[in-house]
């Protein structure tokens, strides 16, 4: 199963590897901020937990996961986001990540369609092709998706899945439009692909308005991913994938049951005990507001560093700004130039399934201060100036 | 990949069923005892954690797993068992359990050959079956297992795996001797296949001395499955495998980094907290003392109310003691009658990759008091009488 050649792999290794220079300004990595890590309640929640519950959360338990937790998770969506979950379609697993694996070992054969968006997360691109799945990409745009192309693709090839990240994409930090999430899901009804609606960032919009989740448009047809990761912690491996297709959770929960049994206990009800006994929802607007000063900061630096024919995306969300460079410049080469003078930036290449030697590349702005932020950019965008004079 | 039938799936699901029957005695599962939680050390343990290393504890993490954990472990199998295992021979992993997906998915393509025990786990039996292996199965026996037999399989076929759990099998409770190890490890080594060692309640040994561990004696050709599941928490999910094998590791780690990033480090952390910090060798010594004390009571019970036909094996230690019933008994009509009466046990039919109707049964003595366990007893005892007068 494992003989492939990974490239998303050696390309981790290659940007894992530069980060750990001590004082790198980083804007490669996903990493939350620590300001989104409430420690302090933590430590309560968990306290509180192997006081008045150890026998249950240190025993062997249900693998859908944690029925409290379940319901916390079904009772947000409704009141938060207006999306239809109940406590029953959602199986908890350990970080939205997992989910990958279990969708294509319930869902997938040798050979079998499944759409990305070009660019999209890498990790996606890993599992599907570790499940031999013939990947299919579309280009993704401000607007969503090229919708053309999505036609296309779903009439020529029988689709099994389509994996869409349609709020602050991970890399571009795009969001999908009422008006194109309307389309796709007509589009998506009138075949038997499931499409996979990956939300790990939906909660941190600090600019616009939230718009309709694939859940409500396509009903049994979509499966949503999501994740405490960007809210609370990813060290704490603890998130969920949901569906009204009862036929696929079945097979979801006795899959992840010969995986792993279930997720841990501990993290599971600590994480119910912190957010039924603190304000999440204060919590959340605080890891909003940092992630908005930040990304304007970035957006600032680039006009202010960056030549002119440099494009850019400008996210209402999220944790990334997706960047074009001119003049067919690689974006691996401008990687290996920044890292020379401790700016560490993730090229473009890894989050297409096939094309490489791109322009584009990804700037996290989530871990990084305002100072270092100037810092980092005004490097970059002096090693692109002179990259564009020696053109 | 999920369009088999799974047996072992269907019975443990009827197993569950009956013992959510309120006050019924369960002999059934497999679950350590609460005695065996230490909820106080642990709730130490994770606020020390969430205190003072919380931007580790709560940030994304190596895949590998948490370094001070590793050299725990590591030198825990020093000192205590004299097995040379270094700390990056180890990946830490969700409860062992996740290890069979992770070692079948590095080295196992459709119609490998897998050797297992007869009877043996069933999640093992779920997982090779799910990634399309040959299952042969060679029965176990009071010093190991059926030597002949399995030298017969070695030679017809060429085998990737051979699992085993040597010390206090599941579902039999019996151990390996040295002398049936070193044969084995003088086979094995004249092959390709590489032998699993699956040891989750080596630690609970209380008779007897330990026996020398197949990865002394297989060096490369060895991987070792380990859990805190029966010592700390089955709730917290951390186990880990363990091999000198670095071609088998390097794709185990990248595998796991693809399935679910790294498992949980506020478990990892309190763990080895909990372990730096306590007096964790009298920990294991108090449950122990425990499983002894009920293993004793269920021997003497067996003795008291089974019919003299009865066969069974007297374990040294762990959780399970195995019956077999005179006449061709079957029991899993034996099972459908004690639970009438409240009772429950584990028929053998799921232990085995493809026997049924067998007149075999798994008890385990770790998570009921000497009073059930009599109770208990007396009811199967009766129901095997009445059974036999039938017959």
């Amino acid at each position: 199963m494992m003989a492939k050649k990974d490239f998303q792999k050696e390309f981790s290794d290659f940007m894992l590897k530069a980060v750990s220079i001590p004082n790198v300004i980083s804007f490669a990595g996903g990493m939350p901020n620590p300001i989104s890590f409430p420690n302090k309640e933590l430590k309560k929640a968990y306290s509180f937990v192997m006081d008045n519950h150890y026998k249950t959360a240190l025993q062997y338990a249900n693998t859908q996961g944690y029925i409290e937790l379940r319901k916390i998770i079904a009772q947000r969506y409704k009141s938060k986001e207006n999306i239809n979950v109940e406590a029953d379609d959602i199986l908890i697993i350990n970080g939205a990540q997992q989910g990958f694996d279990i969708i294509s070992a319930v869902t997938l054969n040798d050979n079998d369609n499944v759409i990305v968006e070009a660019p999209t997360f890498l990790a996606a691109i890993q599992t599907f092709n570790l499940y031999n799945a013939k990947i299919h990409s579309v280009e993704i745009n401000d607007k969503g998706i090229n919708l053309d192309e999505l036609k296309n693709i779903l009439k020529k090839y029988k689709s099994k899945l389509f994996y869409t990240i349609p709020n602050f994409q991970n890399p571009t930090g795009l969001t999908y439009n009422n008006e194109t999430r309307k389309i796709i899901a007509d589009m998506i009804k009138k075949t038997n692909t499931i499409l996979i609606e990956d939300n790990p960032y939906g909660a941190l919009r600090f600019k616009g308005e939230n718009q309709e989740s694939f859940f409500n448009l396509l009903n049994e047809q979509v499966i949503l991913m999501g994740s405490f990761s960007k809210t609370i912690s990813p060290g704490i491996r603890v998130g969920w994938i949901a569906s009204k297709n009862k036929e696929f959770m079945k097979k979801a929960i006795e899959y992840k049951q010969i995986l792993d049994v279930h997720t841990s206990m501990p993290d599971q009800m600590a994480i119910a005990q912190y957010i039924n006994n603190s304000d999440f929802d204060k919590h959340i607007e605080k890891i909003r507001k940092l992630y908005h000063k930040q990304c304007n900061a970035m957006i600032n630096a680039i006009e202010k560093y960056f030549p002119k024919e440099v494009k850019y995306t400008k996210p209402e969300g999220g944790m990334f700004i997706w960047v074009e460079l001119p003049k067919n410049i690689k974006s691996v080469e401008l990687a290996n130039e920044t890292i020379k003078r401790n700016v560490a930036i993730s090229p473009g290449d890894p989050f297409y399934n096939k094309k490489r030697n791109v322009s584009t590349f990804r700037l996290s702005y989530s871990n990084c201060s305002v100072e270092n932020i100037d810092k980092g950019m005004k490097i970059i965008g002096e090693t692109i100036d002179k990259m564009l004079k020696s053109k």
